[in-house]
């Protein structure tokens, strides 16, 4: 058995400075990639002596059974609920899973995605960390023509199948539900606008307020998505209490953080002010108000993911149309709100 | 390149009707296998002219520089704390974390150990699934020179490091702060017998009802260790409620659904009833009247537990002596008793 080559395409890469993504399509004569850097990294590539891997490739082409899964923090409910739809669907058609956390850290997310790579997963689950604004680390797996499902954080630069929930639909219920028992002034706790799930439930957010003629204010959306931010903003937030009636929640941990801070200054929820969650963990029936919040079917979302990527991994040749499934939120009215 | 052959360590083992391990181990000469075993296993490998997939060893001695982590079920806080524990210092020393829930399934346990031992982890962390009682299923790993190390839920069959709560310790320091505040009788809300945990912080607080000369009653101590379980003996605990004051859960989820029934039945928390966790979780802090439970450095034991995987990979000849690394659990006290 020959040794294989230490030569490799991420030193090509560095030498030639150009990325990793770029030699790997120029090796496989991808069309994205001209003629003359074809021409250039090939000439360097002989050169060298590089060669592919042969050892990892021929295992590559056996099936591992492995689906790979990236989450942002698995301290979440929600996702520990979709982990649950994963597992029950994946194992039930013969995958094991294997989970690799980015901890909201696109560095971290970026080697996850090498390492379950490197472990020659057949095809990986991701949910984007908050911090992710840049997707090159994903074009390797694309590259690797390993298939990559992306579910709740999603991002609309790659082509791929997606599993979301209607984000701005879910805002403007919640709002709606708000203004439907008489708020009329309504902060939105944000998560971060690159996000697009951040992005599209404030969006619905302001739909709500707009379709009642109430008037949409910068200063009543704040940057504010952690129990942690809901500390470090806590006067800012009792500054505005006394003008507000109603609080939409991007999640219900930041929800019941707020609840916490209001009830210790004396405010009652929700004779005082209304607070809506969203998520509907566990959580939401151990405070007092019982918090009225949006359902995610996380168990469904994830059951979703794995059958969108098994057919994929059942049809390796087929040229199948990237989907984009979205559930329909609803709300789950309790004593909050 | 020779294409390895098919016969495989699993086919003998099926076809002699005896374990993979006793094979593996014959192969290997291992001293526990007796002679005249080993001579047949040998005879019967050569005459189908078994041999160990040469490509698999050959990759698998390569060091991946990845950690394995088989833990029973994700949506535990306590279990999402170890991770942040383990992922912290094990990205540090460069190496990634690869996660397998077991979902406190012993079946599932043995799928994620051989899956991590697939992919060549180079060590593996372990807590126990609830129904794991056999333990042959780590033993290919250990055959495998993969290190193993428990934390938590450990077993005491199997030689390995582990990483501990003292949980005697735990139940007594619980059990003493009930009697301390007047309570005479206390019940315990229990995990199951066969794991250490669930003997142990039993057993801490038989001895401390026992120092204070308060009769341990069978009756009054209740396999019940969730939050469903409390439902399900619902009405168990509202009949044994009129003549206790005290409730010892083994978990902090455990506690707070108590907490829920009572509380829906009138009984005030703690005047009538006070209620002890374990764990001291987020959720701690967000019942009504906030939970005194006991502390447990999930973060620490996740750092500990990888220290003790990397003293063996980076001193793979070096015949250390197994440790058992203790952690001293402490009282948080606020308002449920």
């Amino acid at each position: 058995m020959n040794k294989p080559t230490t030569f490799t395409i991420k030193d090509i890469a560095r030498n030639l400075g150009v990325s990793i993504s770029t030699v790997s399509r120029a090796l496989k004569d991808h069309p994205d990639i001209s003629s003359e850097t074809k021409l250039l990294i090939k000439a360097y590539a002989e050169q060298v002596n590089y060669r592919p891997n042969v050892l990892a490739l021929s295992l590559r082409r056996q099936k591992s059974n492995t689906i790979g899964l990236i989450i942002p923090a698995i301290v979440h409910h929600f996702f520990s609920s979709v982990i649950s739809g994963i597992e029950d669907l994946a194992y039930k058609e013969g995958y094991n899973l294997i989970i690799c956390q980015s901890n909201e850290n696109q560095h971290r997310e970026a080697i996850n995605l090498q390492t379950l790579i490197d472990h020659r997963v057949d095809g990986i689950l991701v949910s984007l960390s908050k911090t992710t604004q840049g997707f090159d680390h994903f074009r390797e797996a694309i590259d690797n023509g390993i298939p990559l499902v992306f579910f709740d954080r999603v991002c609309e630069e790659l082509e791929s199948d997606k599993v979301i929930t209607d984000d701005f639909e879910g805002g403007r219920i919640a709002t709606n539900h708000l203004i439907s028992r008489g708020c009329k002034n309504i902060i939105h706790l944000a998560a971060p606008q690159h996000l697009m799930i951040g992005k599209k439930r404030r969006d619905g957010y302001c739909e709500a307020l707009k379709s009642h003629n109430l008037e949409v204010r910068e200063d009543r959306i704040l940057k504010c998505d952690t129990p942690e931010e809901v500390q470090t903003l806590r006067n800012h937030i009792l500054n505005l209490a006394p003008d507000i009636d109603g609080i939409f929640a991007v999640n219900d941990s930041t929800a019941i953080a707020a609840i916490q801070i209001l009830q210790k200054n004396d405010y009652k929820i929700p004779e005082d002010i209304a607070v809506m969650g969203y998520g509907d963990g566990p959580n939401a029936t151990i405070i007092y108000p019982e918090l009225t919040t949006v359902i995610q079917k996380g168990y469904e979302m994830g059951r979703e993911s794995v059958k969108l990527l098994l057919q994929r991994l059942n049809n390796p040749a087929a040229d199948i149309h990237y989907q984009t499934k979205s559930f329909k939120p609803a709300l789950k009215i309790r004593q909050s709100a």
